[in-house]
């Protein structure tokens, strides 16, 4: 496998766009990778465009090949991946495949969604897409519902508090609101958070993620064409994707998911390095509990510490293992094509030293999307490699 | 790269199942290809899984994981791809790169589609998400009236005419009375054809493919696998996935499609073959004149002679270059996500000697799958490779 190196980045602010189609927004944010990374769109080689329900919310597919026209790519081979949440993860690994094993020099990824037209109950229609309808779907079990279960499975095996729990909240939406991509970034206080209305016990209204619009992207090139962009190296050291069960009945834990645990596994032997190298991580906050989760999964904080490390403030920036210092999923937002492809703006601005909540010295990040009730799972390790 | 050889191949019929769901007949089409090949299903390093509109007429995403439990697989990458009704062939291919580029020696690319229960207002619109909704889409064009222009341009340019189109249903639905995985098959006079109630001038009703439900499967492996399972070998002599206009005015001249004669080009430079060397091929004739203009783009047939060809009996079983001996789009059926596989599950029956309308001493076969208006195309060329 080659060496593959992110060269562009582009994303939209996440929010509401309401007069523009998913397709321009994803064009907009491919557009704005190409630029960044300074090299000709002629020598792209493979697009791979991540998207859930543009079927269901706006009645559009082949996003991919329409993107490219706009962009005005060669006549390469343009693929929409999905895998619910993590489609944009897919999208990223697989630009990140063709170069690595040698198919062309050049790829993009780009992500995408737009919903906010659509209305909260064609939304949450669309979403449940990514749950097992024949099981979960027809008993009437929504994602909310599924990741409150999660929370009290969690807080019944280690104690997890509605206290402990906010200070994540706490934390993204401060994070967020210094991100001027972020959709929802606040500075609430944990009586705020603890007192916002009911929307799934023991979910409440800032523990879950906004309903999103946005885009975003990724030009990815072989290492040997470093000279040719601007910029510092920054590395895929490895990309892993994974899947877990599609239904709550094959979770025997609900405290952990599958998918991620083996994609950690796999992007720390495949890189070499270890949880403590991990200078930050953007991760998967769909609802304020997938980050205790997640952050144990990838073994960034001990098991059944998530939240009180949060609490602690160990996971803040400048603590010991900053997370989501972009305002993750709960205050950035969550466009959900879109999203494996924010996690990746995010932590190559961090390692180009460029963030608005910069971490000091940071020189490895890792990006981990989450699918549905963990049956997809994407998790990269980016490092800074000046040569 | 890798050589890669076709180990197992599966397929449920193609037409109606009324009480089973998408990812249901994928499974069974997957599991089938499994164990024809009678390798272990623990050995399968990648799933892929094109499909088109489960989203909008099923209400289901995440298919390519819903699938790879039901089947017991491991916790392995599984992804959906989607470039409208190419999404079965692109997954094929995928499935194909994964191997020949190292990434594991056994995947399987599956296609499913189910649209019957939907009825045909929701089907048209929902293969209507195939268009550029911002142009083609809102002025009330569809895909019988887009191929219904295709077909006048091409009459005008090389005196095409009805009677020489209806030699192209007449050999497709016949050949589909002999398949068993046919959806409808029919003994048909050409008078009967021409006479056929009208749906969009000049296409009639036999000149359209039916809305079928239906899955394929294909299970691919190393080339150094060949002595782990029975059967001829069968390899993949080249695969191409190319991108054209996504809509109407993009297209300069409607009697050729650009990603037809780009992906003809990189598989005959891949395999090193040119078109007199293809001894059949199953090709997308979702409309009976999209079979004249596909044939003529890979080289097949002499520029407008594509009709005239089918006439005079040379695209025949027994002719100079059988096309759609199985039956093609218009008879054996077109559950969208799925026929890119039964493409290769029709090519991989007639390398193996084992087709209901074998051509001699086949031993070179094609597939050409096309999504929308020509916006993505993948071909494949199937060599039987006998050591």
């Amino acid at each position: 496998m080659r060496q593959v190196l992110v060269a562009g980045i582009g994303s939209t602010p996440f929010g509401r766009h309401a007069d523009v189609a998913v397709e321009a927004l994803a064009a907009r944010a491919a557009d704005a990778a190409i630029r960044d990374s300074g090299l000709d769109k002629s020598e792209i080689g493979a697009l791979y465009l991540g998207n859930f329900v543009a079927g269901p919310l706006s009645g559009q597919e082949v996003l991919a090949g329409l993107v490219a026209d706009e962009l005005g790519l060669g006549q390469i081979p343009c693929s929409k991946t999905e895998g619910a949440c993590a489609s944009g993860g897919i999208a990223f690994r697989h630009a990140y495949l063709a170069i690595a094993t040698g198919q062309c020099d050049v790829a993009i990824a780009v992500g995408a969604e737009k919903m906010s037209h659509a209305g909260t109950a064609a939304v949450t229609s669309a979403l449940n897409c990514a749950m097992d309808n024949l099981s979960d779907g027809r008993s009437g079990l929504t994602f909310p519902g599924f990741f409150g279960m999660v929370w009290n499975a969690h807080a019944a095996r280690y104690g997890t508090t509605r206290e402990m729990v906010a200070a994540i909240v706490q934390k993204n939406k401060r994070n967020g609101l210094s991100n001027p991509l972020a959709q929802m970034g606040a500075d609430l206080s944990l009586e705020q958070i603890a007192a916002a209305k009911p929307i799934c016990d023991p979910l409440q209204l800032y523990d879950c993620c906004p309903i999103s619009d946005g885009a975003a992207a990724a030009l990815l090139v072989a290492a040997d064409r470093a000279n040719d962009f601007a910029g510092p190296r920054i590395a895929i050291a490895a990309s892993a994707q994974t899947r877990g069960s599609p239904r709550l009945a094959g979770i025997g834990n609900l405290t952990s998911f599958r998918a991620n645990v083996d994609a950690a596994r796999i992007v720390y032997e495949q890189s070499g390095l270890s949880p403590s190298d991990i200078d930050l991580c953007e991760l998967h906050d769909c609802f304020s509990i997938a980050e205790v989760v997640d952050s144990e999964d990838l073994g960034l904080v001990p098991r059944g510490k998530g939240a009180v490390w949060a609490a602690e403030g160990r996971t803040a920036v400048g603590g010991e293992i900053p997370i989501n210092p972009g305002g993750g999923l709960l205050a950035k937002g969550h466009p959900v094509g879109a999203t494996g492809l924010g996690q990746i703006y995010e932590i190559v601005t961090q390692l180009r030293g460029k963030h608005p909540n910069q971490v000091k010295n940071a020189g490895v990040g890792m990006t981990h999307n989450l699918g549905g009730a963990g049956v997809a799972c994407t998790v990269t390790i980016l490092k800074r490699t000046d040569a």
